[in-house]
């Protein structure tokens, strides 16, 4: 499994996913502004990777910012925090280390330092577990043969570990469950392209790559069993924020009767929000569809709309697969 | 209004699709073989205009390989009728124009010739009325004020006049009524994003640029009034076939029960067929998926599925708009 980031001696190496598939590239970084770019043009995507990436951020900006206090961390962690609005992994994480410096009050600038880089790693460590914990749950509801479709990238590189729901259709390759992938492309910044064909081809895992509207398509064919996706953000009832187009997948998977499950770790759950409208979706910049291949393929000034996320109700998720086991969706129940 | 292809002298002018946005780039071609390669690549595109191109194309062949006779005719015009396989409108044409030489009869080479010339024009002239009368009757469909959805490219571009469904949203918008039209960037080839914006934008009506994979997340917000679309084949019993995505669109309108038009001439009415399944669906190279816009996208090597068109069954169709009027849809039964 290829690593998404990594700490290195006090520096954190970050593979350039943008780059992605065609060049692989590392950089290591020490400056925690290089980290929240990283996060902000999508070099580090996907909610726990992202978590893991806000974590060592902190660790970089207190040990290059004379950080010698608690009190001296609040700017840095409110600008990480900030970098990206709908995964709920960044506050997650840096309400996480906080909380443990709050505690634990270290002394002293190498004190903080240590403690940061602890919990970073700390962190990363733990969601290599959750990656399993998921795998293992979620395997149980993918058949052999299983033909099953995912949108976006949800594997090591959006991870600390396996991924969410790449771990799930991973364990069960595992574990000689002959399974086919339909990935979809994933608009507009092609993740399901450039990194989960990627990601599934180097473990080897049979896949075939879709545009995202060919997905309902494949459903009436009788192409698809299941659907899996990963969350940005899950609130209370149940509602999903995820990548652009998830939403469209749920609908047609609801409209052909295919289960359609949501894989995502304990610290992807908000508990602080009810409704999924409340999930502030975040907006990218109009060049990502018109110019995001480094070449215009619209109109010189078309108006765009360019949300990254969108949400899922509750009511047409199958089952979420969390680190903890399987919870039933609303779906589920009807 | 921009032309895709016209007759100049005893040549045919045909604008380069494919080039399109940022290039204006016309050929006067006199090879049908020209023709046809334009057919397949794309650039030109869109049934009627397809239709209309095997017509000029049937002229040029006959013009250029001293046919002297009706039965030297058949080898063009099954290379022209099997140029692409799912619109009904190629076959259409070559249909008509040999029947109508059957039935005339002219004599050697000039005669047959100019026969030939004159059914083409003739064909493209009656569809710039086609494309009229679908106006004005579907122009009823579209209230003031009225989110329009489309997918693809069916405007001037696609046609031999205002175009099918862009011709609806066009008569509503000449009418006075205060449109915005969301336009699917309609992936692989991007056909709402290099043609149906361009031509929104030429002809002032306004308009925002979306990701196929947003419109059922608009949707869902109360954004789109209603969707429309146009066609490539109908079957007798009234099942779809249109560019990939259409029925992704089609599943989400009956999701949140918004209207779904299909706008399409008769020629695009195959008798022949009843249902759906039945209409060959063209499979697309795969580089038009992973090398679409001059760079790779996707890893080397990675299998594709990429069909051209998809089948919306019946039952999710509001209603078809035809030059002949509005016929109802089974969906509007229910």
């Amino acid at each position: 499994m290829v690593n998404a980031l990594q700490r290195i001696d006090n520096k954190v190496r970050l593979l350039r996913q943008t780059l992605l598939p065609t060049e692989v590239h590392y950089d290591d970084l020490d400056d925690y502004r290089d980290i929240i770019a990283a996060i902000k043009c999508l070099d580090v995507r996907g909610a726990p990777a992202i978590g893991i990436a806000a974590a060592y951020g902190l660790a970089l900006a207190a040990q290059r910012n004379n950080v010698a206090g608690i009190d001296d961390l609040p700017p840095f962690a409110d600008e990480i925090r900030n970098a990206r609005p709908t995964a709920v992994n960044l506050s997650w994480a840096v309400d996480r280390v906080t909380t443990r410096l709050r505690q634990e009050k270290p002394q002293g600038h190498q004190a903080i330092v240590a403690l940061l880089w602890n919990e970073a790693e700390t962190i990363h460590a733990e969601d290599r577990h959750l990656c399993r914990a998921m795998g293992e749950h979620g395997a149980a509801l993918i058949p052999d043969k299983a033909r099953v479709l995912t949108h976006c990238n949800t594997g090591a590189l959006a991870t600390g570990g396996i991924g969410t729901a790449f771990g799930v259709i991973y364990t069960a390759h595992q574990q000689g469950k002959q399974i086919l992938v339909y990935a979809d492309e994933t608009r507009p910044l092609l993740q399901g392209a450039r990194l989960t064909a990627w990601e599934l081809m180097q473990a080897g895992i049979p896949c075939r790559l879709i545009c995202d509207s060919t997905a309902a398509m494949l459903m009436r064919q009788g192409g698809v069993d299941l659907a899996i996706v990963g969350a940005d953000r899950i609130t209370t009832q149940g509602d999903v924020a995820n990548k652009i187009g998830t939403y469209s997948v749920a609908v047609a998977c609801h409209h052909h009767d295919i289960p359609f499950y949501v894989a995502a770790p304990y610290s992807t759950f908000d508990e602080s929000l009810v409704n999924g409208d409340e999930i502030p979706i975040e907006e990218r910049h109009a060049d990502e569809i018109t110019r995001g291949f480094g070449r215009l393929t619209a109109p010189e000034g078309v108006e765009v709309y360019a949300p990254a996320f969108d949400i899922t109700p509750a009511e047409l998720v199958s089952a979420y697969i969390t680190d903890q086991g399987i919870r039933p969706g609303k779906r589920h129940r009807s």
